[in-house]
């Protein structure tokens, strides 16, 4: 895990990295009049790309298109609308797909294959095509290379996220000082239904496409893919890096000390995305971490902790500051895992609460005092083998169900 | 699935066969001055035994010693106390279970090794034992062969049911009348720890311990399986059937025609008891039933089903009336069984919510109709082969996560 020490943070977010520009504006898909609805980037030169997708069995039309993209291993630009998922819309949806693409080149004077397409919102509705071939145009003229762009990149990108996420580093590899910018937009609810997650993250690093790759699935195995708000997959979830080499670095396209030092930071740049969306998580008024050491295999430990993850009855307990070890313990104990009692032993906040099959001595109170905070740190040590993993999540509260519920009726 | 018509329905619960007697009093564990918090079943004579148990890594103490007695396979009498759990109280745990055998033994005149025994409640505090074996003598006095016996330990099993849950049938196998009668106690919280599934059932059948296994076990898969209110399993599930043979039929101890009747009663009663537990599930006001149809296999039928029960985005759309298609299709599509989205096909109470990959035409006021009743019904066909499966649920209500967010707070 990579020293934050080791990063300068910075504004930005996907305008950050020199090379990138960004803008976010609206083109009339959402129904609050004032909210953006249609993001834009583009770099000045081509990118290498790589993206993690949605592994659903029914992705939406611009998970396709995009995969086709990344597939090919290069990019120049991404355009993103909000409040439509594209989503379940069948031929129709992969030609709007297409269209988008095909309406951000024109603008833009690039390829239609190397621009990169998301949608996020409503599923089973067509998109409204004109306005987002309008918003396109506007979005063009709005580029901006300096933190404006970025800012409004990250709005235009919401759905049911209550603020924009937008992060940036600078590290030096190789004696050049590279960035990495990145917008997320969360699991929240989307109008009317589902959450998905969008992550799009530029470097002016300069890297292969095989390497991009490589250090995108190890940092989304340790950011994106250990977060849980609700256990739901979407249509939609894409993690895009495009990676443009405007910082002048050697290029990295083996592993070695500069392939490790930009996977770090690549790293931190997803985790501090993905735990930004566990803060903003649905009805969220917790942040949860749920460290699983000591697990039979890696394979356990990531199981172990998503079934606590995902507990609806734990989620419920830390909510209400309850120290209720016994729905932590036997979350893990059923979940499939290799889980012995006498072997296990659970801390709070820190405090041990079971240990060896049995209640420890902690006070009651000090472990209240545990769950009550903010922040909760669970610790499961199943004394078996090697395997560790971390989660982050959320609690579940009566607003998550209000949301989820109520939106439309 | 065996037609009510072939059952007439009969009151009693676990005291209405032949040679069973119940009770239930109070020996003080719940804090509640009027709650009952001890049961007692007595059979008059020996009884083939089968049981199905939680297959959680850290079981309870009593289900170690319930498992030994019916692998011996058989028993004379059943104990089980509420409002502790006798979960994670390591050896005294044990001890403290076989000295509630040993308590009722020495009550009922019987070998201890022919006493189940169970507990329900609060997990990782040791059994007051005092309070129980005098409540065992109290119990023992109280045995009861009628309606009151059986509806009185219906009650001593409750945790936070609101309600007790008994159900008995008669049928005729071989020219005599069998009664087959149970009771339950549900997936509510229980003070303060977790859900547990506790289910007793009597019968006069005559019935081979290993035929009853098999019935037992067949009618498990499709009742008590079938159901989740939040996919939690707890320390002390367990599912118990006595057969003591007083209806005088020929003894079943094979396959055949009287094993398939019997077979199809016990199924009859394990369903409508665990369709009970549903309906009273905590903070729920809906009853689900989600049927999938030509899976791929019949594995991939149960893993989709129990997905979509599972979701919490589903649950809450359908506490709040939402026809959200979009959500139950992508649970099916993200939990990991084979899902082709352009031979899926959604219906929710009847009317096509989604076909062949897209929205079907039918208005949202129909659909929203559909999901606005006390009974929701959600049926995927998946259009790929011959696995089905039919699983209970109920919403996802603000209640539940008071229920189980703020009990100790």
């Amino acid at each position: 895990m990579p020293r934050g020490a080791k990063f300068r943070r910075l504004e930005g977010g996907v305008a950050a990295a020199r090379g990138f520009s960004a803008a976010g504006v609206r083109c009339g898909i959402k129904h609050n009049q004032r909210a953006l609805d249609l993001g834009l980037i583009l770099s000045d030169r081509r990118c290498s790309a790589a993206a993690v997708f949605t592994t659903i069995a029914i992705p939406a039309a611009p998970v396709g298109w995009t995969r086709e993209v990344v597939r090919k291993g290069g990019a120049r630009a991404a355009v993103v609308n909000s409040g439509n998922a594209n989503a379940c819309t069948g031929e129709r949806g992969a030609r709007d797909a297409a269209a988008m693409a095909i309406a951000a080149a024109r603008q833009l004077g690039v390829n239609p294959e190397a621009v990169c397409v998301s949608s996020t919102g409503v599923i089973g509705h067509p998109l409204p095509l004109e306005k987002i071939v309008a918003g396109i145009a506007d979005a063009a003229e709005a580029l901006c290379p300096e933190h404006a762009g970025g800012e409004a990149f990250a709005r235009a990108i919401m759905t049911t996220d209550t603020h924009p996420k937008a992060f940036a580093v600078q590290t030096v590899i190789g004696g050049k000082v590279i960035t990495i910018g990145g917008s997320a937009k969360g699991s929240g609810m989307i109008e009317p239904n589902m959450a998905t997650m969008l992550s799009f993250i530029t470097t002016d690093a300069a890297v292969s496409p095989a390497m991009l790759r490589r250090a995108l699935k190890a940092a989304a195995s340790r950011s994106f893919n250990r977060i849980t708000i609700d256990g739901d997959m979407s249509t939609n979830d894409t993690l895009l890096v495009l990676a443009n080499g405007a910082a002048g670095n050697r290029r990295i396209d083996r592993v070695g000390r500069s392939f490790d030092q930009f996977a770090a930071a690549l790293e931190f740049v997803c985790v501090h995305l993905a735990k930004m969306l566990v803060r903003d998580g649905e009805g969220a008024t917790k942040f949860v971490e749920i460290r699983v050491a000591r697990a039979a295999s890696a394979a356990d430990a990531v199981t172990v902790a998503k079934a606590v993850a995902n507990s609806p009855l734990v989620k419920c307990a830390i909510h209400g500051g309850d120290p209720n070890w016994g729905r932590i313990v036997c979350r893990a104990a059923g979940c499939g895992a290799k889980v012995v009692g006498e072997k296990t032993s659970l801390r709070i906040g820190g405090k041990l609460a079971f240990a060896k099959g049995l209640p420890a001595k902690t006070p009651e109170s000090e472990l209240a005092a545990a769950m009550r905070g903010k922040d909760v740190e669970i610790e499961l040590d199943l004394g078996l083998g090697k395997g560790s993993a971390t989660v982050w999540t959320c609690d579940l509260s009566r607003d998550y169900v209000t949301i989820n519920a109520d939106y439309r009726t």
